[in-house]
């Protein structure tokens, strides 16, 4: 998985085919008690909107409903960054996936209350990308 | 309208009831070319989920096609930021709106490339919050 330095995605490719990627991305994100709040097919989108045609691409909204909640608190208007994106994506005949980092786009946010949230939301998307990631096609999860 | 400096959203606060807020802010993501892709009812989702009790709260998850089209072939991971999102939300018997600023948002990105395209959907959001936040409720939309 890369997340090298202080990138905004923690990302990673997968064996997965990409139906199998996204179906696993899910999973390991419920395991991380996220709910996938809303699903864009960015695909499909842009082909019905413009008549382009582009490679597989989904967005999952993931939200962690109590992690959420105390950040709300914590930032009224944080909403307008969430919710926290896995992106599952195909390009050159290669599943690919990322979540969003979260400690770096909560750095633009500015409010130190929110430190510890957002590094347990980062640690948490880092365990899903490196769950999928690791998924063999076929296999039991364990690479 | 509040965007001083560099901040993460442009805010303001508007005389419209929640409901009508939301219906506007509709409207004129429309009319500057977003689609509302997501919709997030954060009340109902906590409400639901923890048993809590918040004051209305939404998150818009909007789209601009062409820009989103464009701004994926600059940069392939940017999925995990999109949509841009306008939330409406009450606090203390106010209504309040913000859009993320998207040139603050996407700088974390660091793809010169986007800034063109960043710019241009700040200055659009932008329009979107300063038309809801001047409509007086019941009026013309003219302040």
């Amino acid at each position: 998985m890369s997340e090298a330095g202080d990138g905004y995605t923690l990302s990673a490719t997968t064996e997965l085919p990409f139906a199998d990627a996204l179906a696993r991305a899910r999973e390991e994100l419920a395991s991380e008690g996220f709910g996938v709040l809303c699903e864009i097919d960015v695909q499909a989108t842009l082909e019905q909107k413009l008549g382009v045609d582009r490679e597989p691409y989904v967005i999952l909204g993931a939200c962690n409903p109590p992690l959420a909640h105390q950040a709300l608190d914590a930032e009224p208007e944080l909403g307008a960054l969430l919710p926290c994106n896995v992106i599952v994506y195909e390009r050159d005949n290669k599943t690919h996936l990322a979540a969003i980092n979260a400690e770096r786009m909560l750095s633009i946010v500015g409010n130190p209350a929110l430190s510890e949230i957002a590094a347990d939301v980062r640690r948490r998307l880092a365990l899903v990308v490196e769950r999928v990631a690791s998924a063999s096609a076929g296999g039991t999860g364990k690479a």
